[in-house]
This record gives structure tokens, sequence and C-alpha cells, in this order.
């Protein structure tokens, strides 16, 4: 059935509810090449300012799916799971949580993406290591999970190509900040992706893209009945992201602590929302195997880590790459640190070299921060806060620009933080 | 000063106030193609939902007409005053107007419009008169305003080119149907025409864009307001387009019913709506000379208006184009002609060959409708209400399709029609 492009625009535009039919043209007309960016854009807008519901929502999410390949892995005699992060500072929970399920019993085949702006990638932390390659066919992805258990690699192109293209035309019209539109371009991914159950981190704090927990709770309430609807069971926590998650922060520096939690230390915060999320996807596989409080200590975790690395071309035992220049910053006063503001130490990571500001831009290995306090902690004046790590000294100027008014050492002894764990929304 | 695109979408997106400095670059930008269309159809789109206020509508307006010349006619001896109407069913005012203020001692210089949609354009009706021009250069133009007073001809491409590419941009996204975007767009034009004063003929009913009096007195508002703060004395009248004006719809046959009134005849609605616009036009122009009524009747505007003909090259003696295939449609019963709606019969002109569906069609000068009987009339059964004119007879099922409903024969005597002007709006 042949529709035009304008009228559906201006259905949504005056508030409207756009048919199934509607929505499969549209998505399939614009991947095609028949709809025009400034046709897309202008819907983009109208969706953004009038919204959908959870109908339009779930047809345009499951024709973005049809656009492309549905992965399946029915095949293997284990259960899957995945997590999916909408993204944060310091967040490196994928790499010691993607072994440590599949060391428990499930198989976890992971799509990930790299990083844009002030959140990290899981892709370009991983390729910090030396050999590690993220490109991976099909077939190797499924040599990988058979024998790690778990596979984190890039989505090929086939996968959600509507989404691929519809993202680009929205990150230059200002129509990012549209809840139906982030749903279901999360959920297009991570449906196609074939997983059978999937746990959602949903950031919220000034570090997330969800700077409040109505909003968080929406995107995750969305994401949920997406999920939910397309048989994928699907469960969502809200978690902090007001202060920065661990203590390192940056590619090669967030490996490290990843292996140090899989060695059975790491900072508490880490282990913590590790632990909690790999019940989750246990729980949601259906497997009650191992406790992976259990397999962390006993070093099943660890070895799933190694295989899955190796695997994938990487060397587990080669050195990390390291930034040449350091620079430390210390406390201003002798207190409690009330403030350690996630975006404000996320972007700073960003112009060490950590992230990159255009899609085509390397990212630094080796730069990023490392936290000696956490906010709640006491400090001495002169005491060191962080270091801050780059390849070249120029970098540190306008890191510390972005770190200023970051942090803050008071007298108050609360600082007044969201739980690491706010909420947990089911279907 | 440079902004970046994507901040001035969000800002708008999010309910902000743009800035004169923002309004003017995006203008720019976008004119000279640094900005994508997919960029600007999602501004227009946030605006269309958000709006924008007095001083934003009238910094994008001046930015538009900074976009290219802006014409000086101060070089006259009399003050110059235009008309512009926002577009009807059988609307052929223009015609009999310029010539009439001419005659009462106004200059009129009119840059003129073609048809798209059920509306027809007043170049393609004056086009219909053999061997008449469109198109002129400022010279030309200037040349015929002091030979007949009054000139109406074709915009040309270096008058507020922003306008004419954000235009067509509007058409295909959607994002038409904007008060800020319309007035700005007319007000664009008329501005850069340089005329000292403007009357706005704002149709409201059926046949009109506007549909009803809030939006169509809203319309009027911003544009006497942009009018009036760039300097031109501007006042508008809300008009009936409930039904049809005049008699006539179609390209040559409203140039006949034209030359009908300047030869001090004509259908009473064409005759009172032109005296009224050529008064208000020549009150704006503080031109107290003449009473338009009197050059109807001594000849003085039929000589106006065969030398403004002439000197575009026309002959006004010429036999105009007819139609080769006619067919009638008479009354289905006796009673009084209750409905005559100005958009069934616009549309049944449309199709039976008078207007364009695409910008690159053509007309057909002789195709439209003769008009028989108006609302309020009291009709006989199978006395004939309108004749259809059309190049072939293949046309009439159409244009019948778009009737069907659009008249109707009842016992009442009160039709319900909106009075012939609804409305005057001023500073």
């Amino acid at each position: 059935m042949a529709f035009d492009a304008i009228d559906i625009i201006v259905t949504k535009r005056d508030r409207g509810e756009l048919s199934a039919a509607q929505i499969d043209w549209v998505i399939d007309a614009y991947t095609s090449g028949s709809i025009a960016d400034e046709q897309m854009s202008s819907l983009a807008m109208a969706i953004l300012l009038n919204g959908m519901n959870r109908r339009e929502i779930a047809d345009w999410t499951a024709a973005m799916i049809r656009s492309g390949e549905r992965m399946d892995w029915s095949m293997l005699d284990r259960p899957t799971a995945d997590k999916h992060s909408t993204g944060g500072v310091g967040d490196k929970i994928t790499l010691p949580l993607a072994p440590l399920v599949a060391a428990c019993g499930a198989y976890v085949p992971q799509l990930s993406g790299r990083g844009l702006g002030h959140t990290g990638g899981t892709l370009d932390k991983l390729e910090s290591i030396p050999g590690w390659r993220a490109s991976l066919s099909n077939e190797e992805m499924l040599a990988v999970i058979r024998s790690a258990g778990a596979v984190v690699c890039a989505a090929g192109s086939g996968l959600a190509p509507a989404d691929k293209k519809l993202y680009a035309l929205r990150d230059v019209t200002g129509t990012v900040e549209s809840i139906p539109l982030i749903a279901s371009s999360i959920m297009s991914k991570k449906i196609a992706e074939g997983t059978g159950s999937l746990v959602l981190d949903v950031k919220v704090g000034s570090g997330a893209f969800m700077k409040n927990v109505a909003d968080a709770r929406e995107l995750a309430r969305t994401m949920v009945e997406l999920g939910t609807d397309a048989g994928v069971r699907t469960v969502a926590l809200l978690t902090a992201m007001d202060r920065p998650l661990g203590l390192k922060i940056g590619n090669a520096l967030e490996v490290e602590e990843s292996v140090e939690v899989l060695a059975g230390g790491g900072p508490a915060d880490v282990v913590e929302l590790t632990l909690t999320l790999a019940r989750e996807m246990l729980e949601a596989a259906g497997v009650s195997g191992k406790d992976p409080a259990v397999a962390l200590k006993d070093g099943s975790a660890m070895d799933a880590w190694r295989r899955m690395i190796t695997a994938q071309g990487g060397d587990p035992d080669a050195l990390l790459p390291r930034a040449a220049e350091t620079m430390e910053i210390t406390a201003p006063a002798s207190g409690v640190l009330t403030t350690l503001d996630a975006l404000g130490v996320g972007v700073a990571a960003w112009r060490l070299g950590a992230g990159r500001a255009r899609k085509e831009d390397p990212v630094s290995f080796g730069a990023g921060i490392v936290l000696h306090a956490k906010p709640g902690d006491i400090v001495r004046q002169g005491q060191p806060l962080m270091t801050l790590h780059a390849d070249e000294t120029s970098r540190f100027e306008r890191a510390l620009e972005s770190l200023d008014g970051a942090y803050e050492v008071t007298e108050n002894t609360d600082p007044g933080l969201l739980p690491l764990v706010v909420e947990r929304i089911t279907a």
C-alpha cells in the first residue's frame, strides 16, 4: 500500500495516531531513500513534540527491525541473556558482566557500540587490549559464544539499517531527545540481536542522558514494554549516574578496573552493580546455576573473560596502553568530598582524549582519570583527589575547565547522592 | 557571529526564544546552503508547533528580505499602494483593482504569483490574454507603471530568495500551516517589493487557506504588525470565501468577468469588494482623488487596464481562449440554493484544467466554471445552476465528484453565509 509522506507528517503534526501500515511504509521508504531526509526530520520533530503511544512505538520498532536481518540463537543449548546500558561515566560493567554471566550458565551475545561525547563506548575500551577485534561475522560470533560463553562485538551493517540512518539524521537535526525514538532505536537493535532476555541499565543523573528519575522511568518503562511485546523477557534498573561509576574512567583504565573485579577485587560500586545485573540476567534467562559472587571468587568468571578476549584475537596478558603524561588534582580543603559530578568528570576524560567529538575521530586508549576519593569520603587538604592521564600536556587545560565546580569539599557529611540502584521496572 | 544549527533547533524545540542574531544567521546559512534542508525542516516543524513571538517573526521576515534585493519606488511622483490576497476561488479582484486604483491617483506595483491547488493565480489569468508577458525587468516594470499607473508581473528571483527556498521546503515537509511562517513568507515579498502601503485581503471559509475567522484574524494581525513594523502602512480585511467570488471561475473566464466590472457591470460581490479594497488602498496611500465608483463608470479604470495590458505585450481586444467542451448542471429541486461550497467548486475548476497539481504543469486557459445562481437565490428544478468548461469531456467525471455535496437546494431561505467583509484589522 502506498502512502504520502506529507500526509503522514501532517497526521503526527496534528497530534493524530499513525497506523501500523503508515509506520511500515515510512520506515521502508526512508530506508530505501524514497522519503527525503528533510521529510523524515520534520516527522521526527513532530514525534519528539507530540509523542507516540505504546502501539505506535511498538510498530515503529518492529518496522526498524524488519528493515534488516534478525539474528537467531535457537541452535544454542543454553538460554541467551544480554544487558544494555544507556551510557554513563566510568560504566565498564559489560566487561566483567558478560564473562561472569557466561560462567554462571547463560550465553551472552552482546552487540555493542562506540563512544560519542562524554560517555565511553564498550568497543573502544576493549580495543585498548592489543590484538582484540570488534568486527566479527555471524559465524565468528557463534564460535566465540560456543568457546567462551560470551561475545561482545560490533553490530554488522545488516542489523536495523533504518535505525542507523535515522540515528545519523536525528543527530544533526535536534531530534535526539525523544523517548519514543530513543527507546525504539535501542530496542530495535537489541531485539534484532536475537537475545532471549534483556536487562536494561537506565542511567539517571548529570552524567547520563536522562537527568531525572521521571524521564529515566518513562524511558525504562517504554523499553520494557517494547521488549515484552516482542517476546523478549525484559527488566530495567534505574541506576545512579550523578557521580562516576568506579574509580577509573578511560578506555584502558576501565579494562584494568574490570580485570580487578574479575580477580575478586575492584571498587565496591562496580562489584555491586555487576552482581546485581548478573542476577537479573540469570533470572530473566531462567538459569539458576552458580551464584555470581562465587564465580568472581573462584576464578571461573576470569577464565571466561580470558577465553572471550583470546577468541577475538586479544592477548589478555598484554600490557595495556598508558598515557605519557599525568597531572594530580588535590583537595582544596579538608572535609567531606560532597560533590563529584559525573558530567564534569566525563567531559574532562573526553577532553583528555578518552572520547571522540566526531564519529571519525580516534580515541586515546591511555587517556582518562583515576579517582582517589569518592563522594562521601573524608579528605585532607592537599591529598590527591584524582590523577588526569593524557598523551599530551596540552590536554590538561581544557580538562581542568570542565572540572571547575565539578568537585567540592565541605563540612556537610551527607552528599545527597542517588542510591546505586534507584528503581526496578518490570513488565 | 557563528552559531550552531542544532543549538538553534533545540532552542525552539524547547520553547525558547530565538535571538535576532540567531535568526539572521539561520536564514543566511540556509540561503547559502551551509544549513542542510533536513535541519531547516526540523526547525520549521518546531516553529510550527511551538510558535514565534512578534519580535521573532519580525526578525525572521527582515532576514528573509535582506537575503535579496529590496525594490525602491521613491523616484515616482505618486504614492504606491498594493493589495495581497491569501487566495480563494474566483478571486480575480487584482485584475479590475490595480487599474482602478491607478485611475484614482496611486501607483500600483504588484508582484504576483501563479496558482497551485484549487486557488487560481493572477499571472495564470492574465496569461490567457494573447501576447501578455508576466516577466519584466525592473526597468520594464518602472516603464509600465509610468505609462499605465499599474503593473502586475512575476517576482524576479532576486526578491527574498530565502523565502523561495524555504517555501519549496515547507511544501514537501508538512510545515506550510504555520501562521508565523505564512505571514513572514507573504510579507517578506511584499515589503521587498517596495510598496508604500498595503491592503491585505485575508480570505476565510472552506475555499480559503484559513477555514475559520479566529485563524484568519491571527494571520491578518500578524501581517499587519509585520508591515507596520517595517514602515509600510498596512491594513487587512477578512473577507468571505465560504462561497466563490463572482460568477466565473477559471483563467480566461475571470478575465472576462474583470472586464465586465471595468466596463461598469459585473456581479455585485466582485464590484463591492473591488470598490472596498480600492478605497482602502487609496486611504492607506494617502490619495484622495477620484471616487473609485466614478472611475468604473467614466471609463478611466478601463483605460488604465487597456494601457497596462498593452504595455506588457497583451492585446486587450483579442478573443480570449474558450474551452471546447461544456456541461450543464441543473437544480435537483425547486427551492433556495442554500449551499455553494467554495472548496468543492474550486477543486472542480482545478480538475477541469483551470489549475495545476505540480508547479511544472501547464494550465488550461479556457477551463473553468460559470455559475448561474449564487447562494440565497431561488431556483426552479431543472434550471441551470452552473456550466462546466473543459478542453476534454474526460475531465467532467472527476469534476462532478468534487461537486458532489457542494451545492444544495432546500426550503431554507437563510443560507447562513459570512458577510462579504467580515472584519477590518489595523495596526
